[in-house]
């Protein structure tokens, strides 16, 4: 009797995934998976961002967190819409969670949706959410030596900021070293430095998002 | 018939858990699981407590890393007994892979193991592993918000260790905000402040140590 081998059949994750990122396609909408550290500066970057491009793009958020709201608080006192999902202890977000939270959103109106993930640099890295860029931000007190600590993460990334570097006079950071460990996995990541606190760098963010632009 | 109801029984995980738990009290070695975020500071300050006490107290070194043997290294260079375990993707130790460790360390000799966890404030919550004390670090670049956001970890903690207090002049972290933060998980925990880089608070901590030492 013949064996039927199912091959590249897709996780229930990833078939869902697929069909949030072809609504957003349809509706000319890019989503970003913004992932990183706890701490590292995910919303920080968020709100630069919505303060300098919010009347010129459409942006939604959508905000991951084990507990709490105060993000999505915060995205929405700028008049952004935003959805804030509890993962409950989940430490990652997953395409379901996306496909629930899009309905939410004015996806007709948006040209970016920012998705801020789970802060955790290991398991997000496994879970298609629909977008089509990844983002990692990473941070100076965090130290140069994350790259090889948590490959898979960096591995993927599409574009890696670094933040805070306000804060480099003031810690041991080998910018070289950081730079180097990330070429050794993906040669051709972009990496661009900023600092949310003082907005050294931003206009290069701004500019690398603004060409990321479907619509 | 009737049914038989099977009431707490525990998982393979803590079940394991309980063996190494047994182990080390046998052996009067108190293990200490330290989790934090990625770069938060669990590698310095068990370096710092490493050349505080060498010689003076018998110390062994168990690393959880997802890749690299960086940190192992490190403690190794001091002379201490050191197994680094790489999980390889996996975003937390358990209960096995300390079982793993434990026959290479001089069980003996020691009066404290510190278990360096894989850098993530979620899923290693969740594992017991043996410890007889849960050590969160979390640092000041990483904000104030952390205890709101990562409520789990930081409810379970015997310890807080507040590290990179010396970079407080340059970050907005609102101390009474996390103390009170933690307060309303857990009102007994209590936080230590240190430094790191300049030593500060590093006594307290020692002195709590030294205190939990059961040989």
């Amino acid at each position: 009797m013949e064996v039927k081998v199912l091959k590249n059949i897709l996780s229930a994750n990833d078939r869902i995934a697929e069909k949030n990122r072809a609504l957003l396609d349809e509706n000319g909408v890019l989503a970003l998976n913004i992932m990183a550290s706890p701490g590292a500066g995910k919303t920080s970057i968020i709100m630069s961002t919505i303060k300098a491009l919010n009347g010129e793009y459409g942006i939604g958020v959508i905000e991951g967190d084990i507990a709490s709201s105060v993000d999505a608080e915060k995205v929405s006192r700028e008049g952004i819409p935003a959805v804030q999902i509890n993962t409950g202890g989940g430490c990652h977000l997953d395409a379901n969670m996306i496909s629930d939270s899009l309905p939410d959103l004015p996806l007709d109106k948006l040209d970016f949706i920012f998705i801020e993930n789970v802060g955790n640099l290991i398991c997000p890295a496994s879970y298609a959410l629909g977008d089509r860029r990844r983002i990692i931000i990473a941070s100076i007190p965090e130290g140069d030596d994350k790259p090889i600590k948590y490959p898979i993460m960096f591995h993927d990334a599409d574009l890696i900021v670094l933040n805070k570097v306000d804060l480099a006079p003031y810690v041991n950071f080998d910018r070289a070293a950081f730079r180097q460990a990330i070429k050794n996995l993906n040669d051709k990541t972009p990496i661009i430095e900023v600092s949310c606190t003082t907005g050294e760098g931003l206009d290069e963010w701004l500019t690398w998002l603004k060409a990321q632009k479907i619509k």
